[in-house]
């Protein structure tokens, strides 16, 4: 077996090694998205704001467009006075200009007159006469007043390439009249189970020693998560010749190829060799420091990343969590990763832990209390009961209870 | 106005007092979906196990089904001798039984025979002669055994109530064959913008004094985000009358109305006064201790939660993530809301804040230090700038520089 995959076949590598250094050069063609369906797609480049926004100088608050020098030195024992001769509508060009000793009602939100440079709240004026305020309080040039560029510039990048869009990110884009973005195209993950045991989760009846295939649904809700577009490419059958013929079909559709592997030895062998022999450069690494998942296959054939994954559910939701999901929205063209909900806690009991390898701990949260789930790692409770994870990075031989800890929670 | 809709129309509430109590009693009906579209659905009962999990009891290894009683006392220097009667093959039922002194060969996950009640890894044996191998660590029973039903006994809640499904809940849910779940129909959420200077976002020409809706492309988002169905209720005209035409005829399709309003102070009362004539009890509460987002209304009418938004979008966006938000969420089942992303950072400068107000403070965050980003509530790239936001609540006069924050930050 060895033989057929070269050197590399045995290549263990720690999880940080295998976050900085496996990183497949594949990017997803771009599309362009109406703004309606473009929530949490990743920008090819940056979106340049097309003519200034808001577009015009606008009132912050409601009260009277004036020149500021008339309010030089007013104060409320020495009111100043100003005519007003007119009012902006909203949505509407103001019809008369600011002269000295003039004034001009104004919403909040409306267009400042011509000739104004600022606005005196409504709060710091009276009515002295029928067309007359007394003005309090001075204000300087630009009070009151949203300059007509300050939210953006002609040519500003007002959304970063490779950051997938905010909700707040389509309100500027709203604003400034792009209604459609050219994103990234979503990243087309197909998905393969393996194992002569496993049957597809329709499968009313069970015939003993079979188990329905859990990793394929919820890869797929974790294949979302990270912007991919999600494939079924079924349940493939424990023989070398089999899965390498399901995953050469699979390669020209596919932008990544991830494979659940069956759980014995055997099975994760023929896993190794059918990724081999489907094209350069080949297996990455065969095998992670880190528990559980400790039998993961990273490889790149013919420009598709693949990754193999271990047959246990659990560890296969965990490694893909880590290592997975980093590659696909890389590959979706995600230049940083978008932050995961965390909190910190106290751990509730010692744990251990070897040097050298990555240990991940599914954990429930209570007021401030981080308390370990243990069990198998075939056991897909563990992880439903698990509010999220900490991990004991490799330097660490384990940590003491009471320690602060991060973790990292599913949402 | 006021007499229009009596005492409770200048109500102000303080943050803590809204998310406490105003809790609407509205909650959307159910509906089946299969589950490849379940992702963050929200079952409206706990989801129990039909049968037993696995099902069958299966190896976690690698090796020997044996009797545990054959291995007590063997060790490297006595090693215990077992007869090999036949081998376990993945999803099949196993064809012998073991029974004292003999053993099973066993694939990780292979179901365990009759007769065994442990299993010995395979590195802890070694082939003594063909057909034989010499045992050289014992086993207690259960060892390397995952039990019938240890993933979940029948009728227990394998997926509580309540509770967005998450990608690890798919595959617990697939692994017992549940392949649709009854879950919340979607609250529907219509959003209404107000105002006369406001346009569609596909207005390519504006005339001086216009905006483009910003606020309803990201208010959509965010509802999404909440498991909410945004619905498009348009751009209404700065009218009582009209806004409470639009208002009536959107009630009875809507889970939730939410209205962006215009900005200035006229257009805030009309507001008030057409959710105020919409139905009973009415509005709860007309003002919110908050900076941004004062001008914010909260009322029930005719059984539909209905939120008033000020009328700048980076305020309008503020007040829904932390009020508007979890009323969706509440109306489509969520009995807890679920985490979201934060991290610990160091205040970069002093920030003043009055007692008895929250505020929610932008802010930039790099090398653990938060940076607040300034400027006019105005202002969407403040938002588009931000990587997050912090709370100051409403018993601090302020925060001083260094202080350790928790940033919730944009995902």
């Amino acid at each position: 077996m060895a033989d057929a995959v070269g050197r590399e076949f045995f290549t263990t590598r720690t999880v940080a090694e295998a976050l900085a250094g496996f990183r497949p050069r594949r990017r997803t063609a771009t599309e362009t998205v109406p703004l309606a369906g473009a929530l949490r797609r990743v920008p090819s480049a940056p979106v340049t704001a097309p003519h200034p926004l808001p577009g015009f100088a606008r009132s912050t608050v409601d009260g009277y467009a004036v020149r500021a020098a008339d309010t030089y030195g007013v104060s409320e024992g020495l009111p100043g006075y100003l005519t007003v001769t007119g009012t902006v509508r909203m949505g509407a060009e103001p019809e008369v200009a600011v002269t000295s000793g003039t004034a001009v009602a104004m919403p909040t939100g409306g267009a400042i007159p011509p000739g104004a440079d600022a606005v005196v709240m409504v709060e710091y004026t009276a009515e002295a006469m029928p067309g007359t305020i007394e003005v309090v309080r001075p204000v300087a040039p630009g009070d009151g007043v949203v300059r007509a560029d300050e939210d953006a510039r002609p040519g500003d990048a007002i959304i970063p390439g490779g950051r997938p869009l905010r909700p707040q990110d389509l309100g500027m884009l709203a604003a400034a009249g792009v209604t459609s973005v050219t994103v990234h195209r979503k990243p087309v993950v197909t998905i393969f189970s393996t194992g002569d045991e496993v049957v597809p989760p329709d499968t009313a009846e069970l015939k003993p020693g079979q188990v329905r295939d859990a990793t394929a649904s919820a890869l797929a809700a974790l294949v979302a998560d990270a912007g991919g577009e999600p494939a079924y490419g079924g349940i493939v059958v424990d023989e070398v010749g089999a899965l390498e013929k399901a995953l050469r079909d699979a390669l020209p559709a596919s932008d990544v190829l991830l494979i659940s592997a069956g759980s014995s030895v055997g099975i994760r062998d023929e896993t190794a060799s059918a990724v081999a022999r489907l094209g350069e450069p080949g297996i990455w690494c065969h095998g992670l420091a880190i528990k559980p998942g400790k039998p993961t296959l990273l490889a790149e054939c013919a420009g598709v990343p693949v990754i193999g994954l271990p047959g246990n559910p659990r560890s296969a939701l965990v490694v893909f969590r880590l290592i997975g999901m980093p590659v696909v929205r890389l590959v979706g063209g995600c230049a940083v990763l978008p932050p995961e909900p965390s909190t910190r806690a106290r751990l509730s009991r010692d744990l251990a832990s070897a040097t050298g390898r990555l240990d991940v701990v599914q954990v429930k949260v209570s007021e401030g209390m981080a308390t370990p789930v243990f069990g198998l790692s075939a056991l897909l409770s563990v992880l439903t009961a698990a509010d999220g994870y900490i991990v004991i990075p490799e330097e660490a031989t384990g940590l003491d209870a009471g320690t602060e800890v991060d973790v990292t929670l599913y949402a």
